[in-house]
């Protein structure tokens, strides 16, 4: 396979593509080294780093929620390699905050896939230490989650915390999967879990449901992303170019016009006057 | 890698924990040795075995059918052989029924991902039998289905079977999508074969349309299955809660609402009165 | 929502952007009157239209099962809807090839999808012969395939199809998945039907594994497309540029990395000398 080597195109380091490669190095923390296909060459170096990764209005960091829960969901071991490599490398995100991505990713698509992520994770960490000659990372003996805890307070404390992260009244304890779900667990525990920020969270739940494309979770989702004024309407918009790239046109063409429906719907109910 | 065991940290196995470990080895045939990260303690074993696996309501086979379905569709080779070889394992499914399973599988969520499992299958079934000293599994030489019949015989077969079914007539023979595929192949024989029950394929598909998230599809399979009473209103709900923990709880909050509306839907037809 | 409309903003009105809109009004077939969001303006008109499809490489026929594929796969209905006018408002596909796309789609990412596909292909067509005042299309009946056929018939049909597309020998039939499903159904009809030719099927076919991302799959498929010359090199990697643009950047940097090594395979291969 003849697959010319960069250095010997000159005439195609247009400052473009200078400034693409720059940026691919400081996101992916490796140089850029993949060989010129169209994908590697207009998709991914020019599209997905000259432009999406360069743009204002959201941070590396939130970036990096999105490419990894896309990565994750999509199940692609080198993307999801890269990806944590480079989270950890840059100093965006520790150890812990990953292992705790991996356990809010297990919640919205599911466990079979955040399993893999989770091995990932540890594999990189140790290269890392490796790599800088550091101790390798400790495996840290947890804590049960509120240990003495009632089952009844649980769930009371589940539908206070979905009140609060929903912005709309919880479910009825109706069916098992509200109830010893919904209720008990996600947000029983894991939306109060301290390791990440509800912002955090919320950028990873935007993208994982954004993959999932079931459309209720998606608007309940952006609603009270929006609603709690947790995510501008702009870094929403700025997210779905984000996730365009990591997981294509026809999902984030979805989540674009939901958030267009959501705010509309947000800035209707804010405009009425309350009696 | 060193993971502390357990039993050094008496202070963490509160009653709870240890029934969850118990759960998890007498469900996954195999000790609980996995590290603990937020993922594996407060997803895995604490919420997924301990409280998921455990709850009366659907046998241990049928739970299976839906983490094999969910396992097999997230498309992530551990989790899978880890399921596949318990299921064999624990003696809750043959060698033939798995296979059977594959084929049933590839129909709704395409033969790309089936040939992963198929593979996986067989891997499992030799690693078991080596384990116990036996023999290892024969490849079978399988027969053509139905030899002799004519394909006309065959689609008008495929369309007694799809009313069977579905409880609503059968589309016509207008598309090559429903007279090649619908009526001729999985009405007129994947639906009849034998090696599974329709009632383990009825839980095999709600898990499976359930990931694909295409809404037609998964009324009429819930409707179908709740109107044949082959699966109880509490069932469906309860694979639900199984269907949550293994492909994430967006896609389960859907389902979770076409069974209400689908469960009413049928009580109201019932309550008329036939003329 | 107060979103500028464009013709607002002059000064954004570059040569690039005024082609990216030529360009995306003749591929989609209608005026581009959508939202300038970023995902939008950065990703969709300027990236997906001014970029990827106005590439040499692949006909427009070509990029349109990608884009079908890829727009079914991820189950969302807008895009499907504007894909499958844009095809048939072009010409570029007749109702009966979009039928037999959906036939094939159903193999390789399940019936549930399809179901939704299969639906919005005769609505776009009733709307396009609507719009155009023409009689709405036929629904015709559809004979069986092959009729008097036996059924050991079809499993050698099958098996010499097999072998021929694959460009290896076919399995045993030793497992239900191989026999009723692979040799009978996959090869013994659907890539023997006339309504589509081969190379179509290559290219619907690689862009669904592409979607579903399990290893084997795609690394057979690439190694028989670009063996039997179906599909050169240079569209395989064509192919994956515009797969990004729809299925995201993480599965289709799988399939470039595949293609390099499948492609230094079949070098190999032939440049042995033959005995």
């Amino acid at each position: 396979m003849a697959v010319a080597a960069a250095q010997s195109r000159p005439e195609k380091d247009s400052a473009r593509r200078v400034e693409a490669k720059k940026r691919f190095e400081a996101v992916m923390c490796r140089p850029f080294d993949l060989p010129e296909t169209p994908a590697t060459e207009a998709a991914l170096l020019e599209f997905v780093f000259g432009e999406v990764w360069s743009r204002p209005g959201l941070s590396q960091r939130n970036r990096r929620w999105i490419a990894l829960s896309c990565a994750s969901a999509a199940d692609t071991v080198g993307p999801i390699e890269k990806n944590v490599y480079a989270a950890l490398a840059s100093g965006d995100m520790t150890l812990e905050e990953l292992q705790e991505f991996v356990l809010h990713f297990a919640v919205y698509c599911g466990w079979p896939k955040a399993s893999l992520v989770e091995q990932i994770i540890w594999q990189q960490a140790f290269a890392i230490s490796d790599e800088r000659g550091l101790p390798a990372p400790e495996m840290r003996t947890l804590e049960p989650w509120n240990p003495g805890q009632d089952p009844e307070e649980r769930l009371r404390n589940g539908e206070r915390c979905f009140a609060d992260i929903n912005r709309v009244p919880p479910p009825g304890r109706t069916s098992p999967y509200t109830t010893a779900g919904i209720l008990n667990f996600v947000f029983g525990e894991i939306w109060q879990r301290p390791a990440l920020s509800v912002r955090d969270r919320r950028f990873i739940t935007l993208a994982c449901v954004g993959v999932d494309d079931t459309v209720l979770p998606i608007q309940s989702h952006f609603y009270s992303a929006l609603k709690s004024r947790d995510v501008s309407c702009d870094e929403c918009r700025e997210l779905v170019l984000q996730f365009a790239a990591y997981s294509g046109w026809p999902k984030a063409s979805l989540l674009d016009r939901i958030i267009a429906e959501t705010w509309a719907k947000i800035e209707a109910e804010e405009s009425q006057p309350t009696p």
